[in-house]
C-alpha cells in the first residue's frame, strides 16, 4: 500500500513572496532571533491524537474521515499503518516533534496485559521509525478518559480498581516516553471531576488525585526521567466540572500537595477560553508562578461552548501569547503542539497539511512580532514607567516588612497622600502592538 | 421627617398558611433543627450597600431610586438620615445582622483625613443606633473601587500612594469593625486585576496584593480582632480580569503567601456564576480546603453576563448550596448576607421589603430541605456506598504511601484487574432531592 | 430473549405521600384541571432517539450504554429488538405518546432504496406493536444530520444530490408519520447552517431551505396529512451556525417564504438556552406569533456550552414555561416530548426509568402550579393593571392609525405630558410565583 | 477657554512607513479602490455619545473622565462648550461624519418643552459649526433609555404617556436630523424589552412597537426625509431581553408590520457578539435580506458578558466584516460609526485620539484586504465551484416549482442518487484569507 501522504512533497521555507499554498512563508527554522533559531524557540509538534486518530465524528454525526488504518480487521496492522502515515506526515511537514496518547498509537487489547503488550510493540515500532526520521517525541501521555472504565474518573474514580488500572497505565506510558526520549510527560484529567455533587465526595477525590500525582513524580525520579511532568488544565468538557480548571487552580493543588517545584502546566488556548481566560492570561499566570511548561496551540470559537480545537489562525492572539512566553523566559523543554483538528468537512488528506502550514506560519510570524516587540522595548518601557513609583525606598518599605499597617496609615495621613489618577494608555499600547502586525 | 420605612410593621413568622404578602411563612427564627435555632444556622444580614446606597442607575440609565437621603446638601446629614432608615429597615425585617462598606455609611470628605473623620463620626452614630436595636454587625469592609483613585487598583495599583491610601483606609475600617463588634472583616478586590496585560506586571501586582493581605492579618492580631478575615472572590466586572477569580484561585494565593490558615472566603452566588461555577461548587470547594467563611446570597441570571445581584429565589439551587454548607460544618462566624439589589424598576420602598421577605423564606425553606436531606441520610449513604471500595486495606495502601507506582502496577497486572463501570445513579439522586422540594 | 425492561412493573399514580421511587406522586393522568385531564394537557411522549438509540458516547468517550440491540450482526433484528424494548418502556412508563427519527427505528441500508425498505418494514412492525399498546405517535422526523452525506447540510447542501436525497427521505418519513397516525411532522436542521462564511453562500442556502419547506407543505396537503408541520429551532451545535436559530428567526423565515400560516415550532428548553433565551421566552414568543407547536422538554446546564439534554428537574423553570403554554392557549396537537438523555454514567436500564418518573412528576406539578396561577388570576390582574392606561380612547388613538406622529407630538406638548415612573413590582410577583411552588 | 483638543494638529495620511503615533498609515481618504475613494467606501463617523458624553463611570465606579463641559453650572453653556470640543475633535481626526443622540448635544430641561427648546437651540448651534467644518451628520437619534421615565420602555412602556412622550421626542429628532442633512435616522430600543415576563404582555408591547415604527416611517415620507430609517439590534443590556435581538429578529418584526422595504439595520459588532453571532454573520444576514443599512464599528470582549464597546483592533475580524459589506453591495448611505469608548483609565484627551487613529487605520487596512480578496476572486471562485451543481437544469427544477416532493423522490430513486461527501476546504480558505493579512 502506498504511504498515505506519500504523494506530497516535503514543505520548505520559501519566503514571504511565495505564492505556493504548501510552502512556509514565515517559518524559516534556521532564522536566528533573540539568539536562537526559530525552530528552537517554537519546537513545533504534530499531534497523533487529532491528526491521525480523529475520525470526524461529532455528537450528532458519524465519522467522515475514513482513514484506511481505521478499518483494518487486524488492529495492530492498522496501528502500524497509522504510524507509517504519521511519519510520512512528519516528513511532509518537516517539523521537529510529535506527541501521542498510548491509545493513539496502539489498540486496546482484550485485557490490560494485552493492551500493554500492544502498546509496547508499537513503542518499539515507533522507535524504529524515529531512527529514519528527524521527528522527536515532545511528550507522551495516557488516554485515561475514552474507555467506559474511566467514565467516573481515573485517579478520582470511586472504584479503587480504576485508580490501580490508571496507575499501571501511566507507569508504562512514562516508561515508553523515557524510552523514546520524550522531553515531557503530560497528564490531562478529562474525567477527573464530577457530573453532580450529589454523588461525589470532592474532597476525597482531590486527595486521591494528589496522591496519584505524587506517585507519578516519585516514579519519575526513580527511573531518572529528566523530562518535565505536566498537567494540562481544562475546566469542563467532557466532565461537567474538571478539577484542573485552570492554571491558578492547578497551582493551588500543587501547593497543597507539595508539588509546585515538580510539576508544570501544559496550556491549551481553547481550554483557556473555556475557563474564561485568554491564552496569554494563562501563560502569564503560569510564568508568574514558575510553572509554565508547554503549549497546545489551537483556537476555540468564543461563540461556541465546546472545544472546537481548530488550528490557530489569529495573528494578534498568537502574538500576545508568544510575547508572554518570551517574557516568561521561553518554552524551555516544552514546545508548541498542534492539538488541533481539521473540520469535520475537511475530509481530504491535503486539508490536514494545509491546516498545519497555515498554523506554522501563523506561529512563526507571531513569534517574530513578539520578538520585535521585545527588541523594540517600548511596551516594557511603558510598563516600567507605570510602576516606577515602586522603585523608591519609601514605597519598598511598604512591601519588605519594615512597616506595619498602622505605620503606613500614620505616614499616609502625615504626608497628606492624595493620589491622582494616571492614564493606563491602553489604546496607545494596543496601537503599538498592531503596528507590529500590519 | 418621618422614618423612611416607618409605616411598615415588623414582619413575623406566621406559618405556612399565612396569606399575608409581608409575613414569613418558613422562617421561624426559633425553630430548632440540627440542634440549633434557624436564626443561628442562617445568620441573615441586610446589606447597606445594595439596600440603602444603590440608586437604580445602570450603564445606560440614570438613578431611579431617589431616596431622600441621597440628595441632602449636607452629606453628613444625609448619612445620618440613611442610617435612621437603615435601622428602620432592620426593625421591619427583624433580621439579626447587617453589613457595610465605609463609603456606604459615610460620605467621602475633601481629603483622606476628612473622609476618616466622617467615617468615624458615623461609626459612633451606628454604635448608638445599635444600642436601641437587635441588629449586629456581620462584617465591615472598605470601598476601594468606586473612587477614580482606585481605577487602576487599590493594593495592586501601579502607584504606591494608592497602596498607602488603601492600607490607611483598611486600617480604620478594621478598627471600626472591631469597635462595632463585627464578626468578620471582608476584602473584595474589585479593581485588583487588569484591563490589559499590555500595561500590567501581573507578577508584581500579585506580590503587592500578598503583602497587603499579610499587613491586614498582622494588624488583626495586633489589635486582637477575633473575627474572621475574608476575601470575596469575583472573576471579572468591573475589571476585565480580577485576581481573586474564584475559591480555588484564592486558595492558591493564600498558600503562596502563607495565609491559608488566616483568611477564608466570602462566597457570592452571582460571582460563582460569573466564574463558571455553581454556588454549591464554590461552597464545597471552600469547605474541602477549610476556608469557607461566609456567604453573599443572591442570584445571577445565567443568560446575562454581568452581576445582576438579584435576590435569591431558586429553591433548588439554594437547597443544594445550603446542603453543602451543612456538610462543610456550617457557616460558623459567617452568615447569609443579602448582597442583592431590587430591580431598577422596583422604585417603591415596599419593593425592597418584599424582596427580603421572599429571600428570607426561600433560604429558610432551603435550609429545612437541606437539613431533612442530611437527617434522612440517603444521599450520604449513596455517596458512602459509591466509595466503599476505598475502605479496603489494599485500596488504602495506594494512598498512604506504602506502595509505589511500580508496585501498584505489578499488583494490578498480577491480579488481572478489570474494572466494570457502575452507574452513577444521577437521576435517582436528583429525584431524591426533588422529592424534598415538592 | 426476555424483554429489556420486562422486569419492571407499570408505574402508576400513587399520590403525594408515596415513598416508592418508581411511582408518580403528582402525575395523575385523569386529574381534571382547567377543564381537561392532565394527560390531555401534557401529552407526554417518550423519545426513541435518546432513550433507545443513544449509546452514552461523548466527544471524548466510547459508548457506555451497551444495549443488546446495538450489537446484533443482523441490523434489522436489532431494530426489532429495539422496538420490543421501546414498547416495553412505553408500557412501564404508561405515557401516551412516542416520537422517532427514521434512523432510530430502522438501520441505514446499502443504498437509499434499501434504507427506505428497512424503514418501511419497521414502520409496519411499529404499526403492529401499536395495536397491542396504548402508545400513539406524537411525531415522526427524518435524521438528515448523522450520515456523512449530510455533513455540509441536507436541504442547504451545496450538492443538489443531497437536496434530492433529503427530499426523498422526508417524503417517506411523512408518509410513515401519516400511516402511523402521527399528530405532527418535525424538521430539525442540525446541518442546515454553516461552519465558515468563507465557503458559504448564505443567501442561496436560505432560499433552498425555503423551497424545501414549501415542497414539504405542498406534499402535506396533497396527501391530506392533518398533523402540524413543525420546525425545531436550534442556534448551533453541531453546526457553528444553524439557520433556524430561534423562534423569532424561524418566524422571519416563514414570513419570507409565505409559510407562517402553515408551519409552527417545536421548542426545546436546551436549544432556547443555547440561543440565549429562557424556555418561557421562546414559548411566549411563539404564542404571540401564533406558531407554538410542540415542546421538547429537557434542561441544559447554563454553565456548559453544549446540548446536555438532561431530563428536566427545575420546578420553577418548568412552571414558568407551562404558565406561558396555558396563556398561549395550550399545546394543541403538540405534546411534551422527553428529548432528554440519561447521563453517560447512568448505565442501568432502571436509570432511564427513574429519569422519566422524575421528569413526569416535575412537569405534572409544574402544570398544576401554572394552572393554579391562572386560576388565582393575581399575575394576570397585575399585568392588566400595569397596562390599564392603554384602555383609554386617547391612548388607543395612538395605535389605531387615527393620529400621526406630528399630531401625537402636538397633543403631548399641549397636554404637558410628564410621565412618572411606576414600580414594575418584580420581586412581589416573584414571591407570588414562589408561594405556589413551596 | 482654549479649545479642548486645540493643541493637537490635524492628523494626515503619512503612509505605511510613518513612525508618528498620531498619523494615518493606511487610511488615505483619496486612495481609489474598487472604483471609489476609500473615504466614500468607509464613511467614518465620530460618535458624540461615547467620545464627548461618556464620563468613565461603570457599575462599580464614579466618573474618571472629568471633561470641563460636564460640570458647568449652566448646562447650555456646557453643551456649547462640548460642541466646540466636538468640532475640534472632528478637525483633528479629519473624518467626514459624526452622529448624536438628542441628549448628547443638549441637556434635559425642566419639562418636555424646555428639553425640546434646548435641543433645537443646540441644533442651530451645530448647524452653524458645520458651516465652518467638513463634518457632516451620518445620523441622529433620540435617547429614549437614560431617563427614569423610560425605565419600563419607550414605545413599549405600559404607560401610554411614555409612548406619547417618546413619539414627540422622535418627531423632533427626525426634524433635526433632516435639518442638519443627516443621511440616516436611527432607533435603538435599549428599553424596548422586558425584565421579567411575570409583569409583561409581550405580544401587546410588540404591537405597540410596530405601530410606533409605522408612525416614524409615515412621518419620514411626510417630511420628505430622504435618509434611511435604521433599527439597531441588541439582544440584552440594559434590559434582560430586548425585542430587537438581532438582524433575523428585526427582519421578522419588519415583515410582520409591513416595513421590510422601509427600514434597515444599523449593525454593531459588540451587539452581534452579545447575540451569539459574529459581526460578519450579522452583515451577511442583513445583506441577504436586503436590509443592510449602516455599521457601528467597535469590539466586544468575548470573555466579558457586557457591551465593552472598545475601539476595533482585530484586523482579521474587521477584514471578514468588510468583505461581507463589499459582497453585500457596500454601505450605501450608511457609514462606519465609531460607537466605541476609551477605557475608563484612559483619562487623557489624547487617549481618545489615539483610539480613533488606531481604529481608522485598522478599518482602512481591513477594507484594502477585503477589496484585494474581492479582486483576486479566489474565495468567490471557491464558493461558486462548491455550488456549481445547482447550475444544472435538473437541479434548478427542484427549486423553481416544476417538481413536487413526490416527483423528486421518484427521480432520486430512479437515478440511484448516492451523494459523496466533498471537502469544505475550510483550512485552505482560512490560509488564503490570512495570506492577505500578513
Amino acid at each position: 500500500m502506498p504511504p498515505f501522504f506519500g504523494e506530497l512533497e516535503t514543505i520548505h521555507f520559501e519566503g514571504r513572496e511565495s505564492q505556493k499554498p504548501l510552502a512556509y512563508r514565515w517559518y524559516d527554522p534556521n532564522h536566528v532571533v533573540l539568539g536562537k533559531p526559530l525552530s528552537e524557540h517554537l519546537r513545533f509538534a504534530i499531534a497523533y491524537w487529532h491528526s491521525l486518530a480523529m475520525n470526524g465524528s461529532d455528537p450528532f454525526g458519524a465519522p467522515t474521515l475514513n482513514r484506511p488504518w481505521m478499518t483494518r480487521s487486524d488492529a495492530m496492522e492498522g496501528a502500524r499503518e497509522k504510524a507509517d502515515a504519521a511519519f510520512e506526515l512528519f516528513r511532509v511537514l518537516d517539523l521537529p516533534f510529535y506527541t501521542f496518547h498510548d491509545r493513539d498509537i496502539a489498540p486496546e487489547g482484550a485485557d490490560l496485559k494485552e493492551s500493554l503488550k500492544n502498546f509496547q510493540a508499537m513503542v518499539e515500532y515507533l522507535a524504529k521509525k524515529m531512527e529514519g526520521s528527524k521527528a522527536k517525541l515532545l511528550w507522551g501521555t495516557a488516554n485515561l478518559f475514552s474507555h467506559p472504565r474511566f467514565m467516573s474518573g481515573a485517579a478520582t474514580n470511586p472504584d479503587p480498581d480504576v485508580f490501580a488500572y490508571s496507575a499501571t497505565t501511566v507507569k508504562h506510558c512514562m516508561d515508553a516516553t523515557k524510552q523514546l526520549g520524550g522531553s515531557n510527560y503530560v497528564l490531562w484529567g478529562g474525567r477527573e471531576g464530577y457530573e453532580t455533587l450529589l454523588n461525589t465526595d470532592m474532597g476525597r477525590e482531590l486527595n486521591h488525585l494528589g496522591r496519584f500525582l505524587n506517585l507519578v513524580v516519585e516514579y519519575k525520579h526513580k527511573i531518572g526521567f529528566d523530562g518535565q511532568i505536566l498537567i494540562e488544565p481544562k475546566p469542563k468538557e467532557p466532565t461537567a466540572h474538571q478539577y484542573d480548571f485552570d492554571t491558578a487552580t492547578v497551582y493551588g493543588f500543587l501547593k497543597k500537595h507539595g508539588l509546585e517545584g515538580e510539576v508544570k502546566v501544559n496550556l491549551e488556548a481553547n481550554h483557556a477560553l473555556l475557563a474564561g481566560h485568554s491564552f496569554e492570561h494563562e501563560i502569564a499566570t503560569a510564568a508568574s508562578l514558575n510553572i509554565l511548561g508547554s503549549l497546545d496551540v489551537n483556537r476555540g470559537d468564543p461563540l461556541l461552548g465546546w472545544d472546537t480545537d481548530q488550528f490557530p489562525n489569529d495573528l494578534q492572539a498568537m502574538t500576545l501569547a508568544l510575547y508572554q512566553v518570551i517574557l516568561g523566559g521561553g518554552i524551555g523543554k516544552g514546545g508548541l503542539n498542534f492539538d488541533a483538528k481539521i473540520r469535520r468537512q475537511s475530509i481530504e488528506p491535503e486539508d490536514l497539511v494545509h491546516a498545519h502550514v497555515g498554523a506554522v506560519d501563523l506561529c512563526a510570524r507571531a513569534f517574530l512580532n513578539a520578538a520585535a516587540l521585545v527588541e523594540a522595548g517600548e511596551l516594557k518601557a511603558a510598563v516600567a514607567e507605570r510602576y516606577a513609583g515602586w522603585d523608591k525606598p519609601e514605597a519598598k518599605a511598604m512591601l519588605d516588612g519594615s512597616l506595619t499597617l498602622e505605620q503606613i496609615s500614620e505616614k499616609t495621613l502625615a504626608n497628606g497622600v492624595n493620589p491622582a489618577p494616571r492614564s493606563g494608555k491602553q489604546e496607545r499600547l494596543e496601537n503599538l502592538l498592531n503596528r507590529r502586525l500590519f
